[in-house]
């Protein structure tokens, strides 16, 4: 198990705050979970991800020390210096009706880009609106003055083509009364737009602007990986199965996923064969920890949550599944593969094959769904509709419309 | 931050339960969050408070030192002695169809009053029911009989015109085996009627019967103000924006909320810039305490959670936005208004503004409303069955039907 | 306050694990919560559950004194020595187009028997499937190779008419860096087919196919009896009120509730009268755990939670109400009764009335489910669909279709 982050050589990383995580290859598309580990000793990925960062401004290290130390005691987290980093985000028009928030107007992406901070940080965000809509940026979690509310009625948004700034800040906790604490900002948070189509930002969600936003306690664990997933109304990352993300890591990777749900519908998050605390990280924070253990969790709009996982432990490589759970939400499409690969990065038999039924196996769901539909937006929206139908009489559910990815079986 | 109840001054006042703690104006209104604070030196607002008590029999007193004794160590709680308070509710009739409780007849509200007990004090509550209908009072959490139920199958509820006596019990932990307690019964409750329409009490549940319970735990932090936010079917206290309560509060003061669900549909809470830990306060009970911090948690039928929160603490003084996250449900109205006045009580900048925008701009949905419905129950009825047509098809969501009350964007 | 299984005599059934501890009584009906108490010196009672472990091959015996001192001092959970347990599930078409996974082919049972194990113990399943379908079973929460899956695209499923060996392992907590600990396999999961109908099971949801799955960390407090109580679409274990589960206990009987969520629909569960801690074991892991303490809570499909509460504590004997406290879902029939008897087992007084104004007075419900449905499980989907509708507009639940179990108020 790799535990790169807390090693002695890994005191810096551990420190350094890093934003930008994900990736992203040509044509819009975004490659999630296709990127390298986060190396303790400074390997090329972490400069990458570091340098997304150093290139916005300021780059955010600060004593390892001091990290460690704050979180191996078991007393209250000494107030770090915070630091302000300062980053450009760019709202996009995509292909399909969709809209993306990037780092770069290139490289826009749904979801957008995983963005970090440690508590007591500053992000000092300048969003371009590129587009012809009214849009905003808008966080759960962190704190902000009205101005950056990303809320019209507070006047908090980018008009068409404007650019403005919106600045998020963070804290740790701090003692009150007897052992009580108010709550630090650290979390596994999201953003949105709160100002497309209406003034919680309805037209721009469906269409996909929102991202994952962590706050770190200093100390916390960090991972190799990082997966977001966002059921968003009845899609996956605004996809459906077969086209939902195919998350991957080699066995032994400390995976962090970071789940948000959004739109009109609810859902519930499983992933096969792995399971973490229902906590703030996802690992016991004591062996006195009384945290249920979950693999199936709510995911309704507006919340997140986050957790790590060791990729394939006690359990092996091969292709999981990751779903709701909700019946007929998975046999329309909301499914997608978590692929544990060997520890050295190839393929544990028989899960190319999996694969190939997973995918192959899906044409009515597909074909409905592009018969129904102009678009990708439209797509989800028809998908959407023929599930509420569905999810009032399940037994016409499991039927024409569903997403059958491996009937081979009888 | 004012944490008034906990030094020495306020051991009175920790230790003092109380009851009954809402305020109400002429007409019916419920006037919620306009009380003022609870001053640690038994200001008159407090007197007030206590005085709904007292008038109704027994002044709830304990000795200030064993409640702060008790939490502040980190052993059991030890028993103290609870004491009995007796109340007399009235269910009332209101103007539109509508009910509430209240505790005089003329104070009936939507949602009806707070009650509050420490662990090991008795609620004896005599229902008068002013109505010609079949009801009760059904509570959570605590302790009671078969004939305290509320449930029609027990024989527990009040005939039309009938007045009956309804016993709350409540206990503190209790030690198991090992480091192992049994629960006791601190948290944030409710009651509500069971026997009105159903022998669930849907019609009671739909017309406004229900109001928040808070046992306590000796020691807990008490608040300044308190707010009860109930999400009923598609309305928030039984009313759609820009008719939703606005909670107001003063920069720096300790403001409880209580969030209950009922009826037919889920949903999600939200508030702007403001954050709590799951858990059963919503302060951490110590550094290591592992509960996630969230500002967004579901809320469904039966459900019900509490937190306290500083107003405006690390964001500053404002007009912020509480929700519904269910995208179409707050287009539709599940909205109001979080005032975070400045610490002197004058408006912050901008505030009235934000306000003005907020209930100047939904004309769509109070027309809609008001022109499918006879009155304000039918309102509701006929909000949830728009939204519900709505939350099936998302593309239509967004559009006429929606509450857009900043639309100065584009 | 009966705690068996941690007193000195209980010591060695603490450490024994057991499994397979639903009773069953002619006819295909399932009898829950009819299962004497697990005496600690054990009784007649107590070796009838072993039994059905040791018939099926080994006898799940570790030392007590590990248990015991594992759980009691707040150091990480030694790894105690696993055994592995087979056992024989047989999968079964029952009457009314329904299935139930038994432990013999004539004891099959809607939900399936409760299987059990400790931490750090392996079950190996032969399933056996005398059905002319392709199903599988698929557990949460323990761990297994991709082959034991019971996914359809890992080829994870039993042809019809084939048996196949699904192999679950279970792990300890682990320390990880600083005081965090990697979760063990210990909670309250559930376990269901996952490829009739479609890759996801629906099918076999829908009709049956399900059973409650419990890994005991070591130490745990052990039941006197257990129901496991399954909310699978608009029904409660595939039944409606007044035929759902009547749960028994006598007075003071320490009684484990497994909750799993199941279909298309979501709700929140609720019991009268009790309540538990919302955290892994549903008791307090000690004077400072933070959990919040809950008596209603949702209950999503592939969600499962279980909390241990003493019959009639604090409430005394009666007849107690669970249910679904979606109102529309409560009244057209998800609900059912909890009897707690006098210590004795005798009856309390007004108990029996109570039960019968509970089952004779929801003629309504019971008419319309048999007018629109040829089989038990049409009935459930035809359920479905009314409540579905009744869901949309809140106006018209209660009257016709819904469930009137006490209508003698007015």
């Amino acid at each position: 198990m790799p535990d790169a982050a807390l090693s002695s050589a890994g005191a810096v990383s551990a420190g350094g705050a890093f934003a930008g995580s994900l990736d992203s290859a040509g044509g819009g598309e975004p490659v999630i979970g296709r990127r390298g580990a986060v190396e303790s000793g400074g390997g090329a990925e972490q400069v990458r991800r570091r340098s997304l960062l150093a290139a916005a401004g300021v780059l955010g290290l600060t004593g390892g020390a001091v990290t460690v130390a704050t979180t191996t005691s078991s007393g209250p987290a000494k107030a770090a210096e915070g630091v302000t980093k300062k980053i450009t985000m760019y709202a996009v028009a995509l292909p399909g009706n969709q809209f993306g928030y990037g780092l770069t107007p290139e490289t826009a992406t749904i979801p957008g880009p995983v963005l970090e901070m440690y508590e007591g940080d500053t992000l000092e965000i300048t969003l371009v609106n590129t587009t012809n809509q009214r849009l905003s940026i808008h966080p759960h979690g962190v704190d902000y003055s009205t101005d950056s509310d990303g809320a019209p009625f507070n006047n908090s948004f980018n008009a068409p083509g404007e650019t403005r700034k919106y600045v998020w800040r963070s804290h740790e906790m701090t003692a009150t009364s007897g052992r009580r604490f108010t709550p630090g900002s650290a979390g596994y948070w999201h953003y949105h737009d709160h100002a497309m189509g209406t003034d919680h930002g309805t037209a721009g969600l469906i269409k996909g602007l929102y991202g994952a936003l962590i706050v770190r306690r200093r100390g916390d664990i960090l991972p190799d990986k990082q997966f977001t997933v966002v059921f968003n109304d009845m899609q996956i990352n605004n996809k459906v199965a077969p086209n939902t993300p195919m998350f991957e890591a080699n066995l032994g990777q400390r995976v962090e996923w970071i789940a948000i749900g959004h739109g009109n519908f609810f859902h519930t998050f499983h992933v096969h064969a792995h399971r973490w605390a229902d906590n703030r990280t996802g690992y016991l924070e004591g062996p006195s920890d009384p945290s249920p253990v979950v693999d199936n969790k709510d995911l309704n709009p507006g919340n997140s949550f986050g957790f790590q996982v060791v990729a394939g432990e006690a359990v092996g490589p091969g292709a999981w599944m990751y779903h709701c759970h909700v019946q007929s939400h998975s046999d329309t499409g909301m499914a997608g593969i978590f692929l544990v690969r060997n520890a050295d990065g190839t393929m544990p038999p028989g899960a190319q094959e999996a694969i190939d039924r997973f995918n192959g196996h899906q044409h009515a769901a597909a074909a409905a769904a592009k018969a129904g539909a102009q678009s990708q937006a439209n797509a989800g929206a028809a998908q959407s509709q023929a599930t509420a139908g569905a999810a009032q009489s399940p037994t016409t559910a499991g039927t024409a419309q569903t997403h059958v990815h491996g009937g081979t079986g009888q």
